[in-house]
């Protein structure tokens, strides 16, 4: 069986994973905002490090209301957005939908299956380096790997077709377990995505230095303490090591959430931070550095919009 | 006996404190720097709340080896410049002068001891709101007190007398408990002098934001935690409460390190920060929020030099 995707954010991640799967021929469905009329006419160009490719018409629109049901919903909203799933997504679900949240942070899976308490739901950790460079145009440039985790989904072989289907489309994807994936991504998230924001400049520049890349990894340990706390075993202080040796491979990076402060959008800062920060607390674990973090980040959007 | 004192560094503090003093008749002789010669020829000029003056043929010169020996000599270097003291100094000393720094920090009178074991030291610790706008001319625009505290003068006299020279000159000033006053002084000055560089801004907006009103309460309870650990009894979590309220009571303020970093001088780091955060860590209390703010300055500071 076939299965039909639902794209919910045609941007620089939706754009690119659910191109690959139409690319690949599967039946896939574009949910577009601002970009839906330029689609339309243009169809959707990806320019990837894995080979270019233009989807000449694909399945665009604008309200999910016209959309058909679907057997697998890629999330791939900015998770300032999140309260919409709830209207965006009913239109979309079978009783045996599966809904991936291809999102960054921590209590994502938490509040939407508290939305919709019967949904079937899964973590999508996205680990790719790209951008929406204009309308109707994803550019990507570095990685690209889209690991699976099952968060409540009772059927397990829905997750190894979506997996089984990203790889031949070209995605490398994998099976992980839910919480240690999440909180790990958060060992990098944390640190690199609030600090390249207030100290305005780039991952390479952070680790040049051994100040900062001290406080880095301390921030890192932070995490690391969290989820422990939080009874993830899978998951040591080693772990930053590895962390830090593969940022300090990789080029200059600005991001996510340095590409939202600089283009005046809102900064994810409840699910890349106060959500894990306040799991922590309640669990007796402090976060002092993350959490000052947190406040300086909060004082700069809040700065930013007063002047807008 | 009238007192003879020496200026050493004629800004925006000591050309204030000197200059009143000059202004009440004592016997005042200033080291300049870049404004020597604008002094020689224009004198310096004080505009001030508590009223303008002006001092038509101060003793102005450019190196201490010209000037007489002092009774009193009030240091109001910026701390960065710290270890030039080890050769300004030295001509200006009789065996009873005693040397007042008007700096901020913790730790400056234990190095500038180490570098002169018999020295008499005082520290000054100043409330004032002023600049040197430019060559010769100093701008006081709010506050003005100078406290004073004996660190290792054995006669109390000596002390007596400067603090009645200082009122006598319409400085309002006070004898006060030396290591009680330099950590009251640095729970207000360590949280809004880093913060204001790294969120550039001012002490009204941190305030007026309750995120980072809440952040600099933590961050004063590091310092006064601090100093009861390291035994100053007279500080209690009341006193940020305090500073609180009197800073919102104050005109929207730029810390001097605020000034330092906008205008590519260097930042008092060293003693404001790192020698607090050690002595501390010595004693066994973390102050990872303020060591945080540290590494953060370091950071930015290592940028702007390289941008230079």
């Amino acid at each position: 069986m076939k299965m039909r995707y639902a794209i919910i954010g045609t941007g620089a991640v939706g754009g690119y994973f659910g191109g690959r799967l139409a690319h690949d021929g599967h039946d896939v469905h574009f949910l577009l905002h601002s970009d839906y009329d330029h689609v339309l006419r243009h169809g959707l160009q990806v320019f990837s490090c894995n080979g270019d490719f233009h989807l000449q018409h694909p399945n665009a629109y604008s309200s999910t209301a016209d959309m058909p049901q679907a057997d697998v919903v890629l999330v791939a909203l900015k998770s300032v957005n999140e309260a919409l799933l709830k209207t965006l997504l009913p239109p979309l679900l079978k009783p045996d939908t599966l809904v991936v949240l291809i999102q960054n942070g921590i209590g994502l899976e938490q509040d939407v299956q508290q939305w919709f308490p019967k949904l079937h739901l899964a973590a999508g950790i996205a680990f790719i380096y790209s951008s929406k460079t204009q309308a109707g145009v994803v550019s990507h440039v570095g990685y690209g790997r889209l690991n699976i985790a099952d968060y409540s989904c009772p059927d397990p072989q829905r997750i190894v077709q979506l997996v089984a289907d990203l790889n031949a489309a070209g995605v490398e994807a994998h099976r992980v377990e839910y919480a240690e994936a999440r909180w790990k991504k958060s060992v990098w998230n944390m640190p690199f995505n609030g600090l390249t924001v207030v100290l305005n400049t780039q991952t390479d520049k952070l680790l040049q230095n051994s100040v900062t890349e001290h406080l880095i990894r301390e921030m890192m340990q932070e995490v690391i303490g969290a989820a422990q706390h939080l009874g993830v075993q899978r998951i040591d202080p080693s772990y930053a090591e590895q962390m830090l040796e593969m940022t300090k491979a990789m080029v200059p990076y600005s991001p996510s959430m340095k590409l939202d402060y600089d283009f005046h959008r809102p900064m994810e800062i409840h699910y890349l931070y106060t959500r894990p920060i306040q799991l922590a607390a309640e669990a007796g674990f402090p976060m002092p550095r993350l959490q000052m973090l947190e406040q300086q980040l909060k004082f700069l959007e809040a700065s930013t919009a007063l002047s807008l």
